[in-house]
């Protein structure tokens, strides 16, 4: 199937039944049907209807180079400028329809599978079947438009090493226990494989070690399999939809993401899915080589972007409707995000204007103002959500329900709750939505998960500081103006 | 009834029957079995049986000067250090039980109360019925044990004139509609009435106009009323309540205090309720002579002491569970925490150390270290919050529930979330109360609630510059530095 | 004469003679023979060195359009997006030279003329003279290279207005006090008109009456005049230079720009050196329709941007020298310095990709991304010397002298002051830099200065908040997503 | 000599002639007549001239245990909270004379070096003659008066260890080299030995192993000297005096503390001036067990807080004569500056009302609100600096010289220059102040001096933490409230 549309997408889900589990018991209906997913499975057919929507499907699709059939923008590795452009064009068409609100909007994973397709010559100089392998898997995904998530953060525990009385080491690390002719056998667990249960397939790729990398580490390994196989259990975290209500859950009735524990136990991953065995040089390689994180942060500084000009909105449309646009302080707040809107899309500008191309024929982003946007973001995200409570106050914590203003009250709601040209029901309207934003479980969890999307502050800031080259030329200059004064 | 017990409160509140409008249906069976309301009328249950606790009950009460029977302490006029100091201690054995989360734990409105009567001796010089109204209302609080709230911020909507056809002004500010020989008829409508559904009283007193002082101002007043008075109504705002588990909802399950609208239709307020008729200037007189903002701000202190301090705990612990105690980053944010605390622990030393005696024989407390820790705190209470999120990552997303450990996937959960010297149950139990706290809906309010809790930052600030009498001696001393210079 | 070189602009300084005042005495010698000038006048001189040498001429001037010579670059009115990056590549050599620390090179006035030329049409409209006398000017300028300085911030005294016993009201506002056929006659004074005795001319243009705009107002005009006519007075402050040792003082010995009050005490100025005379709207109109502000930013980014890489320099080779490259909290404080650099870069390529043609034929660069950094730059320099001093600590206040390292105590600062792979003296040289920037009285003024370029903090960010045309696009996002929500 | 007087003071400074190098050049007059130290001397001569003034001996001084002479109070060992608040006040005295700016008043050395002296039993313990020794040279100085500087930090070159060909290591660490029956040798290097010259004595003592402590460590050591012994050398930094005018320079004219380099070059330690010799356990245990940086913290919070009185009233001061007053952006920054003055203040009196006695029977105050203070101060005050410049802007540049008021710009001065209710004359001395304190090189170097007074903040936030002893009680308290959970 090419690229697929909402109902596709929705049959697809409901049908591979993977093994979830949510409050301590597995669900086993229609995961459309249950009410943490179905407003998410929603929101993401509506983002695959736009696909093949015909005011949309040219900006959103490209031609497969083996079917000729439409497949999904997001899977086009870019080769010239243009083909950057396009790329940023249909995400942000993605980003504005979800308002940056989903972290795993397809095009993120579909942007990194795309990344390690294009540098599957890294693969290639050890052994031409992993190469091979990912090549497949990459055309496998474009031309049935799968879904993926991705799992590579365990949990705190992997780090504990016990010795047994045996002498033997134990650990709960993910690791490949045994090898077989079918494939390999893996047990292990990972955090936070959010939309683990609403996509079709997961990449696996615990990171290499980078201490002390070995050729044949049982725990260094990347793989993608689907999210049904036997030996796969998910478990969600406390789901923060607050209702069906897309009055009263503006946000969280659509787009509340499942994070979830995913736990493999002796799942066996077939050979032909298998990118990495046991090489950490090569796994670290194939991650840095491929620009994985110079092409997603490409497609978050989109979404990022689109995220931002959701929250200036809300901003501007609340300081109207308190009659405080003029005032001092509020110009100030509202300056303040501007700023950092100016400056998001000014990186992206730079970004483009500084891409060049990468010895696998990718066109690159420049690295720099992209890093710089990750480093950013985590810091004024917050800020932002504070801007919208120092705004709103008490009239973010005094909402009425829709169900309030279908009832007696209403009378007096509409009298008392108005605001500057609007009425109590929009005005109350608004503010839920600047309640579910920022202050309520569902914003809650999109302010700490922006603020750890590619890693801790010092793990985002020493990826830009490492990669920034120019650092000696910038002693050269100084070295040069004192020298100047030496003789 | 002098000081109750807990039976004793939920008895009464159950049996005044207000009228409650929940989710646009009025709540009409016992409030204490209402979802919304059970927790948090148990936990306020739980203050008042400490009251009468035998351990207890002498730092808690003292002996009334009416009846000699146990009165809750918060209602002693202080008039000397020790008092201070008795009072002191006994709201923090109230916010050390309920951790400071509760805004409304019954010390705060007993306070305030006992601020305008020491004060009554004000309303006395211009109509001795109203400080006579005052003194017994006082008294019967105090001997009933009645518990209150307050009622004084109107909706923004209260600002808007309109015009009508026929040349009158309409307004739905709050206003006596009407007066007779029972009393006067009150309409109108006040934000964010918290705990105004589970206490007995609700004092209720919009703020006199500062620019244009009326001595008959229709919008001028002050009285308190029992909260099931015909013509009251209260609308609830959501409720926060994760639900009745104490392990998966360990704040919101018993703290989260309902915030209301509540309206005024045409309410009729007997005359021996009413303290303040119209006059603008008595109105500003009995709020700043009675020293209410500064004895609120005292216990209020006490209160953000006991939530810091629980505060840190967290953070200690989360940083101890996850083997982070001595990095340095963890170090510098629990500096962070300890600074903040000790500054708040100072300030309330000195302000005891600086009271002194008013003019009607209360020992204030001084209000420069109290004021100065309510500009602090607002602004230190969120970063803590933040502190909690940087500290935590993903481990406050993934938090399975109790009923996951009770199912299938407890070996899982065992094995991969316990942390450093704590098991995966007791580890989750942590990390679900840094995830309410910092991240929940209930955690919002409470952020939302500290930011604004004596007004906005401006305001804050305003009443500490304007009180600051030390300013023209730090210019004097400037000038004679300076005149040293000329001469 | 067409673009000048160092030595013609010396002699032409030389030559003037204005009245300069320091320190309570006339200078009367020359003043690039003078401590606080010689420096600065060299460092001046060797900018115009550039625009003559064979290397950098072509870069640095185009062809006179009325004589065929070389002109100076910062002249040019751009048409095209070529013609913005011409420029911008010229500022950027200059700005190298001086590594942004001179806010008055000459390519910042010559800007703000050029802009000012462009949009002479606006005159036209109400008085053709006027225009013809600005684009004469502007030529004049343009063809003989003058240097200019402007004057428009007022002493705060001239806010005061007294009524004197006759009834009138006695002011010293600068106005017009009389007018003849010859010209008028301006009294006042103006605040920092930095450098404006080592340029030829000063353009004063007091801003208008924004709030009772009139057509003859006398405290609103605009002229340019030579620097040293009858009846001007420079006052001198402070000087900053350390001395003249480039070892010591590398920045004071060079780089101090003179800020003076100038008094104009009755000076006739010619009416063909009038541009604005009496009309506030025309000068509002002017400022505004000219893009003065536009391309005054567009010329100041560039400079910001040849600062921060000087300050990220020095930061660096600290680090190196301190062996703290490495260490976290390097990092970490290094990064910051890098995010803020890769900022205010794509804020400028942002600025061209925007860049669109205005009325008057210029190429205008887009004005968002442009403000934008002038609402950062004020805010992070300041925290860049902040960073300087962090990371340097006592090495910045431990630093001997050239005079040292020539006398006795050479071998033992040899021994105890060299650093990781850099010697006593070097090292030394670094630190006397670091110093000087972030922490002399020239380092003080500096940041200053940064503080204020534009305005002062609420200024700026309203100037952007007030441009920002997108305000009502985003509103209509948000009503249109509730709008979903209300069918 | 008991507690001596100003001219004492200056006498004996004058006499001891050490070796103090300045701009490559050894000073050879008198001290006091010496344009980087006149106006210090003349500074601290007023400090000392206060402790004999009849108005003051008694709150200045007290009466020696063995000659009944009156001695400088900061001598003290304080038994008794009374002894405290003595102390206290002699400092609060002190404090406001030189307002906070000198670190190195006498008090503050005093206060060290009886701090080690009460803690002598620490030496007795191994070694009877090294507590002997300390314990005469307290009294000496205390009947002496003398005046004290101390040197403990090396230089980073110190750290480099060099392998020399014969297989011996060459480092610059300040060591013992020899030992005789007169004393022990020591060549080594301090940095930022302020007031070396300016004082009697230097106590030098640089930190013990932490990680290989040894008994016998050459480079570990304590004694004190006289200034001027064969071997030692100043080498002075910069001088930051701006000239004798205390109009023009009203700060650096009297409060310069010169920092200096000093070298010790085979320079003879007699052995009753050694405390420490060569025990690294036995350094730490006088360091930690003596309560230094306690009492320590004591004196300088004093001077903390003079000094952010200071800085309020220049901030006051600024605003109304700029007519500021009253705009809520100055009531925002002021309320700032109360908001820390009131915080360093309730640290002060909570530090006292924690008080205890220690095991030497010193009265030591509670170190917790002490160590809060230094970790607040150095980030506080240079955002007061920050305040400074943000509200005086461009009055803070243009500021006239004395020289200028006598000129004949005089008129012109008079009638620009004036503010709301102050003359020109009085207003730009007062902005002379503002200037020197927030923008010169003097107040460039008070802000790095008190960022790093106590260490770096790492090193200071990290004392507070190590010594917060109430860190299992908080884990405790949360785990009883999740306990209460389990059951």
């Amino acid at each position: 199937m090419p690229a697929k549309n909402g109902k596709q997408f929705l049959d697809r889900i409901n049908l591979a039944k993977p093994s979830v589990w949510f409050r301590g018991e597995q669900i086993d209906g229609r995961l459309s049907d249950h009410s943490a997913f179905r407003g998410l499975m929603s929101a993401q057919a509506e983002l695959y209807d736009m696909q093949l929507h015909p005011d949309l499907k040219e900006r959103m699709t490209y031609t497969s180079p083996t079917t000729g059939d439409p497949v999904g923008l997001s899977f086009l590795q870019p080769k010239t400028v243009e083909d950057l452009r396009k790329r940023r064009q249909m995400m942000m068409l993605w980003g504005e329809k979800h308002h940056g609100l989903l972290g795993r909007s397809p095009d993120y994973m579909n942007t990194g599978l795309m990344a390690f397709f294009a540098a599957a010559d890294v693969l290639e100089e050890k052994d031409p079947r992993f190469a091979d392998n990912l090549r497949k898997y990459y055309e496998y995904c474009r031309e049935n438009d799968s879904s993926l998530s991705h799992a590579f953060v365990q949990p705190h525990a992997s780090r504990f090493d016990e010795l047994l009385d045996d002498g033997s080491i134990e650990s709960c690390a993910a690791s490949i226990l045994e090898e077989n002719e079918d494939g390999m056998i893996v047990t292990g667990a990972f955090l936070l494989a959010t939309q683990g249960v609403t996509t079709d397939e997961v990449l696996v790729y615990p990171p290499a070690s980078l201490y002390m990398p070995e050729e044949n580490n049982p725990r260094t390994f990347a793989f993608a399999v689907p999210n049904n196989l036997p030996g796969i259990r998910w478990i969600c975290r406390e789901t923060l939809v607050g209702g069906d209500s897309g009055y009263d859950y503006p946000l969280s009735s659509r787009f509340d993401e499942m994070d979830t524990l995913v736990i493999f136990d002796r799942v066996l991953v077939p050979w032909e899915r298998v990118f990495i065995h046991g090489d950490d040089h090569l796994s670290m390689r194939l991650f840095s080589e491929s620009g994985f994180h110079v092409h997603s942060a490409y497609q978050v500084l989109c979404r990022y972007i689109a995220k931002l000009e959701f929250t200036l909105g809300i901003i501007l449309y609340m300081a109207e409707s308190l009659d405080k646009s003029g005032s001092p302080s509020t110009m100030e707040k509202v300056t303040e995000v501007i700023v950092h809107l100016e400056t998001l899309k000014s990186l992206l500008i730079a970004s483009e204007a500084g891409a060049s191309l990468d010895r696998f024929g990718s066109m690159l982003p420049d690295r720099k103002p992209l890093w710089t946007a990750n480093v950013i973001f985590p810091k004024i995200y917050p800020r932002m959500m504070e801007i919208i409570q120092l705004l709103g106050g008490s009239n973010i914590i005094m909402i009425p329900s829709e169900r309030d203003f279908a009832g007696s009250s209403r009378p007096d709601l509409d009298k008392y709750l108005r605001g500057g040209g609007i009425d109590a029901y929009s005005k109350t309207a608004l503010f839920r939505l600047a309640w579910e934003l920022s202050s309520s479980g569902f914003g809650g969890r999109q302010t700490l998960y922006e603020r750890f999307f590619f890693g801790d502050a010092s793990v985002v800031a020493n990826r830009l500081y490492q990669s920034y080259t120019d650092k000696e030329a910038y002693i050269g200059k100084i070295k040069s103006f004192l020298g100047e004064k030496n003789e």
